[in-house]
């Protein structure tokens, strides 16, 4: 798709008129007084958790934003291999892969040994792995990002609006309220010109606040961000230029001789490009406001890196100035360290509002993103009694982890990137592209790892599927459906739902024999008494609407015949019983990806591979360990009442 | 994505509620007084032609309906590889892709020869053989493929809406006018209850029945339907049932050895299926209503043929009765066949408004699609000025040399389905799916090949590029963008914007050298006086605004640099004189993809294809053959004023 030709329009670009491409949305009236979820700012962080809850209409859901509307430009761009999983289980992805620009080869440029003052191309990369995902690095507008999340609830089951022009003043906990109380009290004040100066409180079961690098909330839970104060400044901004620089539609990691680093990424639409440059050094306590640097100053930094080739900006459509910091909060919710075992968390904070970091590793966006589709599932599960409270205490042990590692890989990179200017140090562009493509999967956000937990397993079975580690997220592989034959992704029956996975991989026997551990695996779960689908799913409800099972086989999927499987793998749902033919999968040969391999299952023993809501593998087991299956979700589920 | 398990909904299911899942569409007020073209039927070939038309803001395009508003349900449910490779040039095949059901393989069924009143599978084959479209088949309500082409108008630079509830009575034709005005007359009856009996006359340069088999349009110009009277009766219902059927998730082919033919087409959304079963031998002259069946026959003939496995229906979302018949206009147009040198035509016939067949071999909604495909930018460009009128009798000579092979195609079809009951010969499945095996080019839509005419060049230079048949569809092939990198479909830039395309394949020679034969096209095309690029491009318009030229690499595209290439193939464009980037390709050798090998073409030489607007192939010439190229645009091109 190529648009923005004329100048930047928001929006969605499949819709001609520019004046209709911005859909309205917000929600009218009054905040509702008491809700179960009170979500605080309208950023990726807040929008993909409300995204989450609205799949659920028995969840009582409110987000607020202080802004008077939608994001319409500006901010992060970057998007993940991950996110691109994680999108796909919300079912956007396909719209933002046919709307994003893809970042397929990344191009690095270094000072011109022979003229030192201009540059060339000292290296080019693919962009990501081959087989990291099925998805790849693009980079769309963070505004279109919002939209396609305010789609999502706009269209689901809860119907879900952002009240704008609210901001939150402060917060308050009860701490009297039991467990089931809405404890949590959040005055707003409203920002809109018919209501300016008027107040609002809502009481809410579970706060999370969303609010950004100044959060409110985090204050208010006596949290601060730590960390290195910003002592350098960036600019960048979204323009369209004609330029002779060869490779403006890749991005392109720039180090001149002596004009600092730049960063090109080219944008969606095929003609807007977002270019960093590095401006200048700031002393200790100093903020980039006080330099007073202008569009110009950005534009000309950018044309002086650049040389020996021209860069003619035509538009600016946004531009901004930053310090680099990398920063952390301690902990992602009220409950004290101390406390975890008496205290339960109420208030959680997500994205930047616990951690800030430079943008040019294209993270802020994605990881705060990450948090909340963490925290969501988790509690869904816990509002609708399927779980136990004391989950939601992994939220804050998980992911801040992952926002440390992510501060100390985000410090090391900024260095590198500006090395050489700042401490006078020898350019080495060799280490900088050696150190990207080290660094390709944790760019990706593919390389989180969460540690055994209560919803992670000990890794003590790993060996009988090397490629799905436990507390990393599943990566899926093509696959045939048996039902009818087509070729599809495993890893997309993972949709955002809340919903557990079972996948089992069935071992060399036949599997509909009699004897298989695949079928005597389905008769646990169908029959026995300590099931966990039997255990946890309520009497009228689907079979897999708490724990959705999937099988694999290895045969062909010619081979093997529908009709001899184990029913529960053929369950009759909804009100008319009917069958659902979704649930078998074979390796597809024929296109030389066979899962087995990919993934290194055990052919033998085939296995069985527990998956979280927000794609993670949270458990590998033999096809036969009934009881450690039925043992691995006693430690969290309530039991259906 | 998996919907309907509750029952049946109309409209978006990605939409929770169903309520909101119909979206409202349809114009207000009367109609216009004057337009170019008036449309008549918002049938799948009336929508696409007004898709196709609301591209064009400067064209006054009016479509009416009798219909009170859209389609919800019901008819035609097949697509073939060429539909969706046409939905790709209106920018939805990828929604389509994600809601349709896909038919991977298709059974095929025949009594069982130790128990012939039961039935046991015969044969399975791969649905679509490989290679031959980038899409696949598949099925999705007629209703949603309404609603993706009402999306396209909507969002569109013309905003078209339909005037529904407005019945055509008749149209006259002013014999004395000059070919600018606005000649056609059509008389609309109001039927809607607020404005019932009133009347509204539109005066209109062209007007298109794409009124359905009963064409009003078709009655006023003096057409009539010639062909077989339809002598044998078909029921066809669209279900949710529950079934030990194995293959219900397959397009399945069932002769049974008493109860007649049936056809199982799996759907959207994992549990609605349509079956089709033959019900009776009509009387000459006799109408299927007469025999008033019911919707409890069509299932009780289903379970009779389906035996020995159950089928237990839930839910009739729509079934119908009918009678086979292939029929066929003369002519397409109101242009005598005697008169065309002097008659130019003004009113048109499209869709089942000139042909009727059987629906089992699924190709009425997709040939009538095919028909204002091919007639929309032909009108567009004479309205435009770009194109000379006699360019509009190629409509006529090349859809009904299409739809004479399709009814002869569809009658020998369905009297093999048929065979065995009807004559009482003996059944040959093998005979079927052989049959079925060797028509699946022409099922799929991909054998439609027009005749040399001043569209379609004499295939004289046919060896440069074995692959690009001249008179068939350009067949896509994966490729890699020199610019940026990215893996794309090359015949994906062909979209539904009214330009033609150049594809020139480079030979082995290096593209940048000075003496290249592509450079030699580039200069000629960019400062030629006789260059076609030059002589129909007004001179204030983007370059690429009415002839786009593309031009493919035999290196891999790190071995080329982008800035040595010809600047035609960077053209700036729009108010900022911005490049385009995306107007260079190399083949994706790393996988394994050399479009060059894929498409026989002339590695030494290369090649130049002129691929029209509708996306087929209108002629393959040496690069250097410049004279033969003006020729070409000569013929029916307009120079720009
Ligand atoms: C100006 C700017 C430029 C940026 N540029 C880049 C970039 O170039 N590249 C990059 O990768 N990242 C960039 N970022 C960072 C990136 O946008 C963030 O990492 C990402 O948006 C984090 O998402 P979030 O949802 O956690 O927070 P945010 O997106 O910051 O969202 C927080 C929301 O909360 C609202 N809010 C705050 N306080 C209150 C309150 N008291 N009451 C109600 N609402 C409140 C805010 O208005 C905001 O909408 C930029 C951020 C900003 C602000
Ligand atoms: C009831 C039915 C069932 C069908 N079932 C199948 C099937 O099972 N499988 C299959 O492949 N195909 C089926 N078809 C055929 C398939 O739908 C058609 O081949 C396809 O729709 C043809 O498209 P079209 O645009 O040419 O005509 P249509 O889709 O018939 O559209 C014609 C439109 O013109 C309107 N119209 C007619 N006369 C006037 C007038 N005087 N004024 C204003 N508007 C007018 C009609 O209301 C209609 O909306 C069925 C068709 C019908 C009608």
């Amino acid at each position: 798709m190529q648009f923005h030709l004329n100048g930047f329009e928001a929006g969605d670009p499949e819709v001609a008129d520019p004046a209709e491409r911005v859909r309205a949305s917000g929600a009218f009236g009054p905040v509702p007084a008491e809700v179960d979820v009170l979500i605080i700012g309208c950023g990726p962080a807040g929008l993909n958790l409300a995204a989450q809850l609205s799949a659920f209409p028995d969840i009582k859901t409110c987000i607020v934003e202080q802004k008077p509307g939608r994001l319409l430009l500006g901010q992060a761009d970057g998007i993940a291999c991950r996110t691109m999983e994680m999108f796909h289980a919300y079912d956007f992805a396909e719209r933002v892969m046919k709307e994003a620009c893809w970042i397929n080869e990344t191009t690095f440029w270094k000072p011109d040994p022979h003229k030192p003052k201009t540059i060339v191309r000292s290296g080019r990369v693919q962009d990501v792995e081959d087989g990291l995902s099925e998805f790849p690095h693009v980079v769309l507008n963070q505004a279109r990002v919002h939209d396609h999340f305010l789609d999502v609830m706009r269209r689901s089951a809860a119907k879900l609006e952002p009240y704008y022009a609210r901001r939150v003043l402060d917060l308050r906990i009860d701490p009297a309220a039991r467990f089931e109380d809405h404890a949590v009290s959040v005055r707003l004040e409203r920002l809109d010109p018919s209501h300016e100066g008027r107040f609002e409180t809502v009481k809410a079961r579970y706060v999370v606040g969303c609010d950004g690098a100044r959060s409110t909330v985090r204050k208010a839970i006596g949290q601060e961000l730590h960390g290195d104060s910003a002592n350098h400044a960036w600019g960048v901004m979204d323009v369209l230029a004609v330029t002779d620089f060869p490779d403006i539609r890749f991005k392109s990691l720039i180090q001149s001789a002596s004009d600092g680093s730049g960063l090109i990424i080219p944008r969606e639409g095929g003609y807007l490009v977002r270019i960093y440059v590095e401006l200048t050094a700031l002393e200790a306590g100093e903020r980039v406001a006080s330099r007073k640097i202008t569009a110009d100053d950005v534009v000309a930094k950018a044309q002086r890196i650049l040389k020996p080739y021209t860069l003619d900006v035509k538009e600016i459509a946004w531009w901004s100035v930053y310090e680099i910091g990398q920063r952390l909060a301690d902990k992602f919710d009220d409950a004290p360290v101390a406390g975890t075992e008496t205290r339960l968390p109420r208030v959680f904070i997500a994205g930047d509002a616990c951690h800030t970091h430079s943008p040019k590793a294209g993270q802020g966006m994605n990881v705060s993103m990450q948090d909340t589709f963490n925290l969501g599932w988790k509690l869904a599960a816990v509002l609708r009694k399927r779980a136990a409270p004391h989950l939601l205490h992994t939220y804050s042990a998980e992911r801040h982890a992952v926002a440390k590692e992510l501060i100390e890989f985000d410090r090391e990179w900024a260095a590198i990137i500006a090395s050489g200017n700042r401490h006078g140090e020898a350019l080495d562009p060799a280490k900088t592209q050696d150190y990207f493509v080290r660094h390709g999967r944790y760019t990706a956000g593919t390389a989180t790892h969460y540690p055994p937990s209560i919803l992670t397993a000990e890794p003590s079975h790993q060996h009988l599927a090397e490629g799905f580690v436990i507390g990393k997220r599943f990566p899926s592989a093509p696959v045939i459906r048996l039902g009818d034959a087509k070729p599809v992704h495993l890893g997309h029956v993972v949709k955002a739902d809340g919903r557990f996975r079972l996948f089992a991989f069935a071992g060399a026997e036949d599997p509909a024999a009699a004897n298989s551990r695949l079928r005597a695996l389905c008769d646990f779960l169908a029959e026995a008494g300590d099931s966990p689908i039997r255990k946890y799913t309520a009497k009228d409800a689907d079979i897999d609407s708490v724990i959705d099972v999937r099988a694999v086989f290895q045969q062909a999927h010619r081979d093997l015949a529908l009709e001899a499987m184990p029913l529960l793998l053929m369950p009759r749902k909804g009100r008319y019983g009917l069958r659902d033919y979704e649930k078998m999968f074979c390796p597809d040969l024929k296109a030389g990806h066979d899962i087995f391999t990919m993934r290194g299952i055990d052919r033998a023993m085939g296995c069985l591979v527990i998956v979280r809501p927000d794609q993670f593998v949270a458990q590998v087991l033999p096809l036969d360990a009934h009881g450690q299956l039925a043992a691995f979700f006693d430690r969290f589920m309530l039991p259906a009442s």
